[in-house]
C-alpha cells in the first residue's frame, strides 16, 4: 500500500480569489488530502482578518472531505511537518515570480528532503487576478466582484450580493 | 476508490542526464504510473538514435514496475491519450522555458480539458545540465560523463567506463 | 489640420488567429488608417501561402474600410515609407519577446526617427493562443478552430464548418 | 467625424526625468490631447511634494496647448473617466515591470473595457534613467542634472544653474 | 607599470553566506587588492548589527592581506573614490536582479565613468542561498548552518558548533 | 608575482559593432593580455568570412599590444587552454541572454575549475545594437554605418566613406 499524498497550499489569500479557486480545483485528483495553509506573517498586514479568509476558504470547501483548512504561523516547511504534508503546491502568475519561487522551493528542499514542491501554472483567463490589484481596487470602491468566489461577494458586497 | 494517477514525462532526451533523472526520482511518489515519453520529430535530427535513447532510459528504470518508456510521434496530447495519462510533469530549467512551457500546458489543456500539467523546478546542481550543452561537448571531444546516468556512460565511453 | 495617423501592423499570420484580431480591433479606434502587413521572408517558409494569408485577412476586414492588407518583403521601416506609415503597431505576448521587440524598435527608431513604435499587450484569455504552436496541432490532425477566424476555418476546415 | 483620442499618462514622477519627457514627446503625435496624471497615493512618501511634482512638469509644457497636468487620487481608471480619456500610454523600462504592467493593463481594461493601455519602450539612452536612482543620488549628495529637464535642475539646483 | 585593479565589492551581507563567499574566492586572483564593502543604509534594519557583520566577514578573510572589509554609508560610488577602487564586482542571482542591476551600473558609469562594474554569475549549488531566505529561516527557529561560512555559526550557534 | 590575467573574449563577430567596441575597452585595464576568439562554427554560416572578421579586428587594435584576434573551432573552453587564457569575458546585451550564458559559464566552469567567467553590460547607447539586427538591415540595403567600426565600414561601404 502507497502513502497518502497530502498536500499543503500555502498562500496569504488576502482575498482567495477564482484564481486560487482554479489552481485548487485543477490539483485535487492529483492528491488524496488538500490543506490550505494561509499563512499569518507578523510583520506584514493582510486587508482581511485571518478569521475571515479562513471562513471564507472554509465554506468554499466546505462540501469536498479532501480539503481541510488551516491557518498558521512560522515556516511553510514547518507547517508542512505538522500536517504531515509531503508535497508543497504553488500556483504562478508571473514569469517574475518563478525564481524567488524556485529559491524558496530548493530552500525548503534543502531543509527538509522528503518534502517536494511542484508548480501549476494559472489558467489563462485567471493569469491577471492578483489579490493585491483586487485589494487596490476593492479600497478604492471598485466592483471586483467578478475575481471573487460566492462567499467572499457574501460578505464583501451584502447589499449587492452575486454578480448573477 | 479514486482513478489511477497516470503522468507522461515528454521530452527528446538526447540524451538522457541526471538532471532528467533528478526530476523523474522526485516525482515517482506522486504518481501510480509513470511513462517517459520520448518525442521523435520529424523536422528534428537528433544526435543519437531513438533505440539507444529508449534502450538508455529502458534500461535505467529496469527495476521499477511503476516506469515505462516508450517512443512517441505527433502531439504529446495525442500520447497521453493514447496510454491513459491524466498528467503530464514537465521540469523547468530556465525562467526564459517557463512562459513557453505554460502556452504549451495552456493549449494542451484547452484541447483536452481532462489533463492538467504539472511542474517540478531543476535543482540546483542540475540547473545548467542542458542536454544541448552535453551534445557540444561531447561532439567536440570533451568528457560529459559527470552529467550522464550509468547506461549512456557505459553506451557512450565503452573503454573509459564510469567515473567511479 | 493635423497629419493622418497611419499604422503598419506587421506580423507573418501563418496563420491570422483570433489572439491577432483582438489586437487589431483594441487598436483601430487610435488612427486613421490601420495597414497589416504580411512580411515575406525569403529564408523562412510559412505553412500556408501568402496569397492564402492575404485572401484570409483582406476578407475577415472587407467591411471596414479603415484597414487594408499587403504583403510586403525586406525591412518593415522601408515598407512603413512606401505606404507612408508613422506608426508601427506590436502586439507582445511573451516577456522573453519584450527585450527582442524593443530591440528591433531602437534600431528603426534610429534608422527612421520620424517613426514610431507602440506596443499593445495581449488579452489574456489570448496569451496562449501562438501561430506556432496551433501549426503544430493542426499539422498533427488536431482541431483548432477555437483559436481561428471565419475566413481560416472556412478554408481549413471545408467540411466540419464553423465551431457553432 | 471621429471621436477625439484624448490619453492619460500616469505616474509618480517623483521627480520628472529626461526619460518621461521623451516617452512624451515620442507619442504626442498620436493623439490629440495629452494629460499627464501625477498619482497622489496615501500610503507611498515621495520625496518631492506634490505642489512641487505639478509645478516641474506645468511649466515644462507650458507652451504646448495638447498638454495638460493634472493630480489625481485613487484609481488610474477613474481618473481616465473623470478627465475624459479614452487611452492610457505607459512607458517600458524594465522587462521585469512588464508583467506588471500587463496585469494592470488587464484590470483596467476588465473593469472598463472602453479605455486600452498602449506601450511604448524607453529610448536606449534613457534606459537606466529611473526615478528612484536619481532620488538616492539627489539625497547622497550626487549630481543628477543630466537626467532632468529644466524646471527640475532650476528647482533641485538653484546655484549650480543647468548643464549648458 | 601598469594601475593597481583595485575592487569595491559591495553588499548588505546580511549575513555574508557561502554564496558570497564563492563569489569572492573566484574574484580574488583577478584584482589585486579586494575590499569587502559593508553598505549602511539608514532607511533599512538589518537582522545583524553593523560590527557584527564586520567582524564576521574579517575574521573569515583575515590571513588574506589582499582582502579588506569596511562599512560604509552612502553612494557605492562615493565609497569607491574614498577607497581607491576602480572596479566593482556584483554577483547576480537571479534573472529579474539582472536589469536593476545594470541599471545602477549605467548610473555609476555615467557618474564617475572611470569605474567599471563586472559580473559574476553564482554557482549553481549557492544560487538558492539568498541572505532574505536564510534570516527567515533563522528567525524562525530552523538550522541555516549549511548555507554560512565559520564565523558566523560560531556567533549565531555557540552551542550546535560546526557542521562537521 | 602574480600570474597574468589573460582574457578571452570569445564571439561570432559577424561583423564585429560599435557595442563589442565597447565592451572590450572597457575591459581592457582589467586583464594583461586580450585575445579575441572568432568562433567558427561548422553548423552556422555566418554573413561574413573568417578572414574578412579576423582581418576587420586586427586592423581595429593593430595599435594595441595587449590585443589578439584569433580565429578557433570546437570548444571555447579547449581555445582558452591553448591559448592560455584563465578569465573569459561576456557582455551581456539581453535580459533574455542571461541564463543562456550562465549555464556555459558554469558547464565551462565544471569542465575547467581554473577558468572563470565574468561578465560585462552593454553600455545603454549599445543595448539595441544586435549582429543579427545589423546583418538583416544591411542584406536588405540599409545603411548601418552607425553601429560599425572604420574598418568594417571601408570594408562594406567602399565608395560612401565614414559617416564623419
Amino acid at each position: 500500500m502507497s502513502t497518502q499524498r497530502i498536500c499543503l497550499f500555502p498562500g496569504t489569500f488576502d482575498p482567495i480569489t477564482l484564481g486560487h479557486v482554479d489552481i485548487i480545483e485543477r490539483s485535487l485528483d492529483l492528491f488524496d488530502k488538500f490543506i490550505i495553509g494561509i499563512g499569518h506573517n507578523a510583520k506584514k498586514t493582510p486587508l482581511f482578518s485571518p478569521e475571515d479568509r479562513l471562513q471564507w476558504i472554509s465554506d468554499l470547501f466546505k462540501d469536498n472531505p479532501k480539503v481541510e483548512t488551516i491557518l498558521y504561523e512560522g515556516l511553510t516547511i514547518d507547517c508542512c511537518k505538522k500536517v504531515g504534508a509531503n508535497f508543497i503546491l504553488r500556483g504562478i502568475r508571473y514569469v517574475s515570480d518563478f525564481e524567488y519561487e524556485k529559491s524558496i522551493a530548493d530552500m525548503n528542499k534543502s531543509i527538509e528532503p522528503s518534502i517536494e514542491t511542484f508548480f501549476l501554472t494559472c489558467s489563462p483567463e485567471f493569469s491577471s487576478v492578483a489579490s493585491t490589484l483586487i485589494r487596490d481596487v476593492y479600497v478604492n470602491g471598485g466592483d471586483v466582484r467578478k475575481y471573487l468566489p460566492e462567499p467572499v461577494i457574501k460578505s464583501l458586497y451584502p447589499f449587492e450580493g452575486s454578480l448573477k
